[in-house]
């Protein structure tokens, strides 16, 4: 945001320049040489910004805005205030997130071992990782070309990083494989022996955890997540899945490319989650169980038995969501008739 | 507690001592020379402690106990036993606290910086700071007199803290600021990017996460809860909002002045929590909400709509409380009635 | 798992010496002199592998399975291939446990205080502490014989473990005790304020929390799991308790001996569990309740009332699971009906 220390923009920029670096038309041409500083919300907003618009909720703000520039669609441009030049987009989410990264790279701390890392001697690090102070790497380990290890992050004996990684503080790694350009969030844990034993009246007899946690490429894992490492065979969390925080990952999960958790699902052991399925913030997943390829489950929802492909489904016990909603109107019917 | 090496009490005071300083009145002034050396439960409390009762469900634990005093209201001081002087107050857990606050006067670690803590040359500390061992303070951050910054807690660059604040061991600290006597308890996490992203079949694309996170006085973080930084705008926490463990904040979000939110709380993307507003454990708000003053929402809720001032709502989806029980009610009416 | 660089195996043992160890009778005792280097599950397993069985989920896996050994009931051995070998069991699962601890026996770090280490010179540690880098170990702190502090773990002064425990990465300990081999795992928080205050308009005011965390032997702590101290008493976790990760324990809790708390559970303020009760992933147990001994709580279910002993509960509030279900089912069939 504009006027803060810490971000490093990379503006500024004509719109010319921006339109054709987000595959946007500019409505009317002639404001193509305006100069654009920063990205903004269409509320905080001033001339040398650019904003967007994509939900009828914030059709007021965008109405009152004092933004330089706006990206939305077509079919909203007549919104716009005169003054406000328009960015013409058929995904104007995804051209802002464009513009927004073209002003703000990321920013990487420069390559080196701060004073205070606890590198293990047989540890191999590529060229330009970074390690922050109070970090441990532990024997054996190896980390890949331009990966980022955060203050205090631990990484355990073994583990292996693909290159432009990026470890938080405090994050812990044991028993695990991550591809390139994973996103570990402060204070996620990965690796450490899932809840394995044997009940019993006298002693419950743990069963050694054996297996590892692997990790795709261009994941991200959430803050004070955690992700528990096999017991026999191995975690798996396919490419550019994206955890949130305070997720849970049983021993034996298995994730398909692309998902999307939000935070504080719980998964419990040996449960699969197909490709691009969606799992709702609190949402549960009992052991063993099937999500199909691009299913939904609605946040809070407790899943009990396999989910069929692309269905989108809600409730403790989780249902097809249409039926979930059926019966709950259903209810607040029959509820209100008695009242009556 | 009593005979416990870790606790530096600030007794023994005389009961007429305590009554002044926390607003009661000795029921039989004749008790008001009687010592007590420190607070504790009617179940363990011997003569040397002062207890209190406020809840019919230890009457009988108040009918047995040794205490030498008990803060408790007036109409109940014929429960206490003979032996032992009450203290009447309206509000006897308030008074209680004071008590407890005055046996116990919080004991802050001296000023100092401890060998093994890793402090940018720029950050500027004030008077009294204490900085444990293994903590790491980066370039330009700020933090203000009598802070005390625990044992391997990280303080992220240009991050900057009020007076009297405590940050716990393990927490990490990004893109923020905190107001005066915050505070921030063991493993929290504050102001790591959000989850944010455009969705896409070929792979997600990160929406850029430039905000910070603005926190007021007075306010509590639990252990190894998670606050995500704004994403364009800021997400932000007014004065004496007190917050549970394990909580996620996602970004954006608001939350009035004395809001109080309990453990396993989760509130998504750009939500707003009203003033006062008591969020119930384990409960959930969906994105773009807005949750009035005063409102409380019982735990395991799911809140999928606004919710006016001060209503009390429950369920999944949550309503008003009382249309959510006349429904569960009914529905046990139906299943009893067919059964027989 | 074999091939593994990081886990040091027992093996190779023979048929004959694992059945011994694991009170296994061998179904055809001329399979006795086989070798077998390590366990597997029946999927990845090879001759030289043992594996088990004991879920018909998994009939025809076992049916191809390529492994050298199974473990299995009398009563499965004809669903055996021809060429594996088959170790008969009543308990199936247990015995394989046994062999898979065999084949892995923990494996420790070596004693001693690693370089980086902060260690207060009043800390008492017992014969052969293993100590890793980055751990803060506080004034007064005991630890027992054997034990193990990971990397950048915090052990808060006056800190007393027993032997043989095991203190994960970046956990920290504070105003408590542990038994003999206990597990922390990474991240966990013991001992922490509790959220104790009495609310106010003006200014929620602090209950200062005096307790401590008293914890049995043989307890698992699971992977960024919060546990508050005490208010005025103690929170006490008996021995063998199983707690998995992300799991809240507010103060003043009692947990009995051998229950099992699945990830996400959160337990309220004062509330006891009984012996060996166990908590489904997501469960949520209301303040000052009492969950009776061998009581088993469903995922997700919301507790809002005492629950006797040996009772099975789900829902949100939840009652016996036999009426959840009934009322459930009902719901389903009315809806139904409705729709035709």
């Amino acid at each position: 945001m504009a006027g803060r220390r810490q971000v490093a923009g990379g503006g500024p920029f004509s719109l010319d320049r921006i339109a054709a670096a987000i595959g946007c038309r500019i409505a009317d041409s002639g404001h193509g040489g305006r100069l654009i500083e920063d990205v903004a919300t269409l509320e905080t907003a001033g001339p040398e910004h650019l904003g967007f618009y994509d939900h009828p909720r914030y059709r007021e703000v965008l109405a009152a805005t004092r933004a330089g520039a706006v990206v939305l669609a077509e079919s909203h441009v007549h919104l716009a205030p005169a003054g406000t030049a328009c960015l013409i987009s058929s995904e104007p989410y995804r051209a802002f997130a464009l513009a927004a990264a073209a002003f703000h790279p990321e920013v990487r701390p420069p390559p080196g071992i701060a004073p205070g890392a606890h590198i293990d001697p047989t540890a191999l690090l590529g060229a330009g990782v970074h390690v922050a102070p109070g970090a441990v790497i532990e024997a054996g380990v190896s980390i890949g070309a331009g990966s980022v290890i955060g203050p205090c992050a631990v990484i355990g004996a073994e583990v292996a990083l693909g290159e432009g990684c990026h470890v938080g503080a405090h994050a812990s790694l044991y028993h695990c494989r991550l591809g390139d350009r994973v996103r570990v969030y402060p204070g996620a844990r990965i690796g450490q022996d899932g809840f394995g034993f044997v009940p019993d009246r006298h002693r419950h007899l743990r069963m050694p955890q054996l297996g590892r946690v692997i990790i795709g490429n261009d994941c991200e894992i959430g803050a004070n997540s955690t992700i528990d490492r096999g017991s026999l065979g191995d975690t798996v969390i396919g490419d550019n899945v994206w955890i949130d925080n305070l997720v849970q990952i049983g021993h034996n999960v298995r994730i398909g490319r692309g998902a999307i958790l939000v935070a504080q699902v719980g998964i419990a052991g040996s449960s699969r989650i197909g490709e691009f399925a969606r799992l709702g913030g609190q949402a549960g997943i009992a052991g063993h169980l099937t999500i199909g390829p691009g299913a939904s489950i609605a946040a809070q929802s407790g899943v009990a038995t396999d989910v069929p492909a692309g269905e989108t489904w809600f409730g403790t016990p989780a249902q097809r969501s249409q039926t979930s909603f059926r019966e709950i109107v259903l209810l607040r019917r029959l509820a209100r008739r008695r009242e009556n």
